[in-house]
């Protein structure tokens, strides 16, 4: 597999939807005030029995798409909220490791709940996956043969489209951001 | 600082107590058939205001302490119950990060229930964090003057010796552990 030219990008963001059976994740390229899909694809996880070895993949898995795509940020689809106290434990420790990965290479983090995520993409916070799925498609171009059967990386991706159009807001916060972010969203405020 | 000598050991085994606010570890040496404590301590998340640089922290400090002490396995005290889907939420990232510090230098991990540690160091699946300290104190002639304010370093290192324990029962499962655990607590299964 040949590297992708990573240089053409102003901006390369993450994005992951962590689940326990099936993570999705997400590259987005920014160039000037186009967004691009650079790559996007799962972690299986479902047919690893132990539980650690599980965190362990992630943890891998992650650093990997770090070390190949150099992010300059990860956004990460967070739900608040679960069933119960034994899921939630579980998917904590998805997100945690999933973090970690990006922490230990400096990744700057920004977590976004499903609905804002759904609302950012679709209009509708309650949108279903598939509409999320149609509406990226056409918003980043994406050839109906890249899809993939399991929503959870077009999920992914779409984490990280909603990361760019909030950091474009105007009122978008810069402390979670990289400094390379920033000078992409506010190139009036740097003295070149 | 110098460095301590770990080749005198068997065995190390790294105990965390993973909290939100203060997560606790403590490290174990293993001769033949003593435990000795090595080192414990705290590492203080609780005036780190955003939530990633407290995970970032634990990752680092986590990474740190293998990196300097060498556990061959890692026992993590973990609780399965909480108050809330958002507590166990939190929880979960901590652990997860823990968990992800120990994966990367490739330490095994099991995890204890906090009755399970009380239980094997106290004899009482109830008793309190002093008596867990006073109790380890007494087992692992730890100097008074060792002993921190915070009782999550003695939990931590109560989880380390809770392994050491159930690893040395004779129906203790195999897989979890190093080889070179393995071949310490089985001496008599290795052709020499």
């Amino acid at each position: 597999m040949t590297a992708p030219d990573l240089k053409k990008w102003d901006r390369i963001i993450l994005g992951v939807d962590p689940g326990t059976n099936i993570m999705g994740y997400g590259i987005l390229g920014i160039k000037g005030k186009k967004a691009e899909m650079i790559a996007m694809g799962i972690i299986q996880l479902n047919k690893i029995e132990s539980h650690y070895l599980r965190l362990k993949r992630i943890y891998d898995r992650i650093v990997g798409i770090v070390e190949e795509f150099l992010p300059d940020e990860l956004a990460i689809e967070a739900p608040f909220f679960g069933k119960n106290v034994q899921s939630m434990l579980k998917l904590g420790r998805a997100q945690g490791v999933a973090m970690a990965a990006a922490l230990s290479r400096d990744v700057p983090i920004t977590e976004y709940e499903p609905r804002k995520i759904k609302q950012a993409i679709t209009g509708n916070g309650a949108a279903s996956k598939e509409q999320v799925q149609e509406m990226l498609r056409r918003e980043l171009n994406i050839p109906r043969e890249k899809l993939l059967p399991q929503l959870d990386a077009t999920d992914a991706l779409a984490a990280a489209l909603c990361h760019y159009y909030e950091s474009a807001k105007p009122s978008a916060p810069k402390s979670a951001s990289s400094w390379k972010a920033f000078i992409t969203a506010n190139p009036d405020k740097v003295k070149r």
